[in-house]
């Protein structure tokens, strides 16, 4: 089934505006909720972990069928690299997830402004950090490693899960289910990016310091991306599954 | 596959009763339950989030295939906009999941009274509210967003999902799913609603304040479900698909 | 695929077993363990209610294809109300049932008996209560209410997700989940039982007061899911959808 | 479908690598954040739990069609009894899985020293213990029981779930949802292993102490997968069902 390069990009879109709309999302308004007699009645890191996985289940089974289900410029790039998605394809998914992460974080900019003495610079605006920007204090080299080994185990289960081998209709689950285990080891350390256009999305609005710490959220997660992307094929390809393939593929 | 209507309304029925006697009960009895020394056993906003899916998840499983599964006027206001149920049927569709919502809350009202100092006012009984009675203060204009955008969001993933190209059978999965994401994101806003019918359904236990905002968790689903339900047909059909399954169609 | 009576006994004993030793041991074992500064690291009163949930996910798809699953003399009982599986195999279902959920209370009374200080009374050993044992002091009438309720609720998603209408192979997750939401809810009323083997698996351990309310949850489950058990095939029958599915059967 | 034995490695390498980087590194970054006013933004046990499960369900799902996707030598050591992997393949696949979750062990170490003050000693290192070392004081009889009963249900759900009765691609989803399931349950009383490579693959960073114990956590998870692995095939056999799959594969 080949979809129109519009809507594959509207997919994209969507996509994307929902992934930041709600995880970051999650993270501004209900991460932290302080009832009376100081108890968080609020999700936490895991809610939000919860969150950024939902995101992405949902809009996989929702529109991936169409787009691939990307919604994030390193797993456009890992897909690229292992054949899954043409090359002329991926500057266009690439911006397009990056306006829809930005007018994401411009909605919850919007919303965020309708509550006393909100300050998306003070309150951090759910963007990335290493150093003294990292939630839990972890260093810009604890920042690279985590950063760069969850994008690859990312795009291991993204290019695992579609794989035809694999059990069909599963991958939205997998996928989506494998970003949230992403958030529940790395919050503390970057409150995890593996992707540049959530990243970016809402940095805009963060503060200069932010912005300034946003390169590390797009070279390790293209680094960690671009390491499975070239090796998945090498690893897992089964010369006499791949036989059996073409063999079916031409007998259609 | 078709049903009778009398079915498809019970489906309704049970399925909105479910939804507010679910959703709405794990936040009346569960969210806080102080234990003694100020440590909160109960299931917090995280919770609640997931209690609303699960209500949708399961019940789409239990009788979505007889009655589309909406157990919302919204949804339903939607997949008449994107043509997927029949306009006549409509407006018994919404009286049947008021009705439902209503007596579930009613329900809930009885189980809760059974609780020494319990009221339904006080407690605000899992009620919607902006401004001041948003649970962590966000105002009407926020309120506003919120709603429209996340039920959008909701009409999308129902549209994508249910979609003759998505993978068969996941669609219960990712609808309840995504009404847990969205009540990780707006409990704090608004407590959440996307759903006229679980306002309804207990605004009417939760004192004339909770009744006087519930305009606003009819209207803005409403407008939120029909900016998707317009948009749907036209970003996402794509001709090659559209005339192969037209072409398909004819021959069965 | 029939199985014999031998291995669908095994089943539902190995099935209940799970349920009550996954189930209350999480609660036992992990609901509350506090840590430095009064912090609570256990998993609170939403992760019993996950445990819960998965103990039956994860045993409806390990055996449930040999038994039917149920873990569970009220849902045995509602099945058989209606028409899901042979009066004759009912005692012997329960019997199963009941004794699997004593052994899996006394596993872990014998780990639970390795912690210094100990005592299953005191604790009340994750048993079921209503008044003063309700964990949030809910009345007799609220308890009745509200496992009444949640039992035919359980017993409606159960016979409909396991309708041949039903998407095939989600029943065990909407099943399971099921038994999370009701678990969500009804935790702080009766700390939920819906299930009277795993009421009795633990009121053996949990002293005289246990014991002597223990009545109300073999009761209660058995009324809800009996009304279920009846009403279900009343409601949902279409008799379009029977006569092409008798018709399909013919011609096997 | 047959793979080489190069990518069976790979992918069990792979999978374990994932199991003890996501499970013990969710324990090690993000299971206590205090926040100020003693507040913990972490994931607590619960968080722990579910990402010990989803790591395992999400690499079921990307690579668990080329090894079997077993990642624990206990798991592997019940299959071989059990008959669903060939022994000569057991002590590659062990070793591999010990080499896989020691890397990942050192690369969680590698992370955590990105923090000041860290100490692998001092903070446990997600290492697993019994007596004074386990988390909320259960002795050793406690440990080997919990361990034994665990592991062996653990292998019971794996073994059902891949019967080739069940419905097909649910596997990975009840096999990791059922080791989220033993979390829940047992963290307060070893930490929870039921994986021998889990247990080692931290055990080197965590001091003499964890490693004097780590024997228990090599030999209960093998006892219990022994006894499943040995019972599985007596106890749910179905002679009907049997002939029939003979039947069925002979006419292939």
């Amino acid at each position: 089934m080949t979809h129109k390069m519009s809507s594959r990009l509207i997919a994209e879109f969507l996509g994307t505006f929902v992934l930041v709309f709600g995880g970051c999302g999650a993270a501004i308004f209900s991460a932290k909720v302080i009832s009376t007699n100081t108890i968080n009645m609020g999700i936490g890191f895991l809610g939000v972990a919860l969150a950024f996985g939902l995101t992405v289940l949902v809009m996989v089974y929702a529109v991936g069928y169409i787009s691939g289900g990307h919604f994030n410029p390193a797993v456009t790039f890992g897909a690229a690299l292992a054949g899954r998605v043409e090359w002329k394809a991926v500057p266009a998914y690439m911006i397009t997830q990056v306006v829809g992460a930005s007018l994401a974080g411009l909605a919850l900019f919007a919303i965020a402004s309708g509550k006393d003495g909100f300050s998306a610079v003070e309150s951090g605006f759910a963007s990335n950090g290493y150093g003294d920007r990292s939630p839990d204090g972890y260093s810009l080299v604890s920042a690279l490693l985590v950063e760069i080994i969850l994008t690859a185990v990312f795009l291991y289960v993204i290019l695992g899960a579609t794989d035809k081998r694999a059990p069909l209709g599963f991958a939205g689950l997998a996928i989506g289910l494998c970003l949230t285990l992403i958030h529940l080891i790395a919050i503390p350390v970057t409150n995890t990016s593996v992707n540049p256009a959530r990243s970016l999305g809402v940095a805009w609005f963060a503060g200069p310091e932010a912005l300034g710490q946003v390169w590390l959220f797009i070279l390790a997660p293209l680094v960690g991306a671009g390491i499975a992307g070239i090796t998945y094929p090498m690893l897992f390809a089964s010369p006499v599954v791949e036989k059996a393939m073409a063999a079916k593929a031409k007998r259609k």
